[in-house]
């Protein structure tokens, strides 16, 4: 084991502080950790609809905000919750501060609204642990090198947690979520769900990328990067939740299921362009521009070519879909066709890898339900399907019961 | 004349930034400033009731939140509105970026909620002047060494502007107001009421001081103190506001004209109190605990002792006045009365130096009409009397007539 201190770091998202009530509810979650004898360091996000409320606000005064100023805007949001979460902890009686991302000390590069994390200089937040507060970090922000305020992107404040759990040698990272944990499907979809009691980075890196909404993948790989172990549990009760660490098992893989879930995915479009020359390169090029201008692309399926046109379907984040179509419109004699009737639901499972035939034993489960799949792609540890929206429930629900996840 | 370079800073209040439309009204003003060969830095309020809404979020989580998490929060309605401009700004293609009262090189001391500037290290401001930048600095802010956010307290934005002025060898500071100007009395109560062209820092005070709400008196004596020019200007049109500089004509003080102007204030309250020891010391500890509390203390008027027992009475802010009442609740053996419907009348002018005789024409206008003064007090060129709430409209018109300021 490493040097691991006394230290966990807990996350909270915008809808854990979206209110007074929350807020003071959150403050007890806190002291509770903090008196089991722990230091403790909180990341959270802006309350509620508050960044929402912000980028609303930001597109009434300019057409296309720069990154800079949004991101001057935005950080705003985090601040303020982290300020009145620290005004309830000391409320109860504890000490406790809260730190703007800059002040705890976390250096980014200047990618403004998509900045990575380069080094945090943990002293300011080892000097308040010596006075015995609890440290409160506003989450999704750091500052550049010449003090301008950068966001992290997507998924900020989980990676805001994690790089501070790695850089503070905590025990953990504690992610506090609605549902308590992962699970073998939406339990809000199927019923006999089953919460998962271990996971690996591997497989809760995939569940995340394919729809799994309890943390983000990009925090995931950070902390699979550095090796901190994730506790994705309820700030609701005090059951256990889900441990995400170290390939903790890795000779009983053979003994583990064959999946471990099912997630789905519903915030996705299919685009497909059609009359796109056949030669190398193009392909390259296209995507290129698309990831210029950081559009996530997911799946991609190339269509055989005809007469020297090819045909590539991919699908983006619906968030995605309008600056994906700018730019696909500036590409000439191209034609742009886009589905948002669709939905991706996907298999995981570490044990998939000493397994073959999962792929094809998915696709007669869905086969069997006459459920049509329009694109496909796969993982060592995943397997993605692209089906009809309407049919995505029950989709999920064949495949949590024809893979025997439920309890 | 000082050093001064092309550099004007403008400073604009939370109504003209309440909303889209304004801010890109605001930003259409500041262009022009800058196309007129100037170095523009602004200084910008918190968005219309954006700081009473932060306020009372915060007075929902905790009953006494602590002033420096206070200053965290309530910093980010600064930072919001600086960014929002900017934005407006760069939207109409010029350069232009927002700096929180930190990233402006604002050093204050570590008094949270009443922070005094140290220093300005303009550096930075001068690094984006010469990117050809607009350069927007959220007001009411800074940072005390340690790098925590601070707040200046009441007035901020004002003192903001004045000490950046005075930083940057500023020509003016030009502070935007929805009146235009100062005036002879409120242009909304008098018929006649006359722009003032031009006045000394000491009346600006008197008049800041005493009720005239375009600029705060913190940053009037700022101003002095480093000789600052202000001008008080309308933000909606290009007229010319009042000018306030150096005791510009000294001896030309015998041509003045008696008196400058009328003020009034309707957000004071009586506090009476009853049964005080009297002895040596006995209000001034009094007192002392109301500025250890930094509660204002306007008028104070000592009734002749009886049997031993002293009575006092002065005026508070409106909104100290329950601080006030708890500091005095714990004393023992006083009675506490406190009396709302009290206004505050104040004639100012350099000229009454040296004229004889301008209270007893003031107190003989206001008994003329029968209205009772219930407190006194004066300085060399400011004299107020406090009346019934009642009555106040009515001598201040008096006041206005009687002294010949009407057009």
């Amino acid at each position: 084991m490493r040097d691991k201190k006394n230290i966990i770091v807990l996350k909270f998202g915008g809808t854990s502080v979206g209110d007074k009530d929350k807020i003071k509810r959150v403050a007890d979650r806190i002291i509770k950790t903090r008196l089991e004898g722990n230091s403790v360091v909180v990341t959270v996000s802006a309350m509620g609809d508050a960044t929402d409320r912000l980028i609303e606000l930001a597109g009434k005064v300019a057409s296309s905000p720069s990154r800079r100023e949004m991101d001057m805007l935005l950080s705003t949001g985090e601040q303020a919750s982290s300020a009145l979460l620290a005004m309830a902890i000391q409320e109860k009686g504890y000490g406790c501060i809260s730190l703007s991302g800059g002040q705890a000390g976390i250096l980014t590069d200047d990618v403004y609204s998509n900045a990575k994390i380069l080094n945090i200089n943990v002293d300011r937040i080892n000097r308040e642990f010596k006075k015995d507060r609890v440290v409160v970090v506003a989450g999704f922000q750091g500052v550049n090198t010449d003090g301008n305020i950068t966001t992290l992107g997507r998924g900020g404040s989980d990676i805001t947690a994690v790089a501070l759990a790695s850089a503070l040698k905590a025990r953990y990272c504690e992610v506090h979520t609605d549902v308590g944990g992962v699970y073998s499907a939406d339990p809000n979809l199927v019923d006999g769900a089953i919460k998962l009691e271990t996971l690996s980075y591997d497989e809760m890196l995939e569940l995340a990328s394919s729809g799994a909404k309890v943390i983000h993948s990009r925090a995931v790989e950070f902390a699979r990067k550095h090796n901190v172990i994730l506790h994705i549990r309820s700030s609701f009760n005090d059951v256990e939740g889900t441990w995400v660490m170290d390939d903790y098992k890795k000779d009983e893989i053979m003994e583990k299921p064959l999946i471990t879930g099912v997630t789905y995915d519903i915030g996705e479009t299919k685009v497909s362009i059609f009359g796109l020359e056949d030669k190398p390169g193009i392909a390259a090029k296209l995507f290129g521009k698309l990831a210029d201008a950081d559009i996530d692309v997911d799946l991609i399926v190339q269509n055989v070519s005809e007469k020297n046109f090819a045909a590539i379907s991919f699908t983006v984040k619906n968030e995605d879909l309008s600056l994906a179509k700018e730019i696909l419109n500036k590409l000439k004699s191209i034609r742009v066709e886009v589905d948002t009737d669709i939905a991706k639901v996907s298999i995981v499972g570490a044990g998939m890898q000493t397994h073959p035939g999962v792929a094809a034993k998915m696709f007669k489960i869905l086969a069997d339900r006459d459920i049509n799949i329009e694109m496909i792609s796969t993982s060592p540890i995943r397997i993605s399907c692209v089906v009809k929206k309407s049919r995505i429930k029950e989709a999920i629900k064949a495949l949590h019961s024809g893979f025997g996840l439920a309890k």
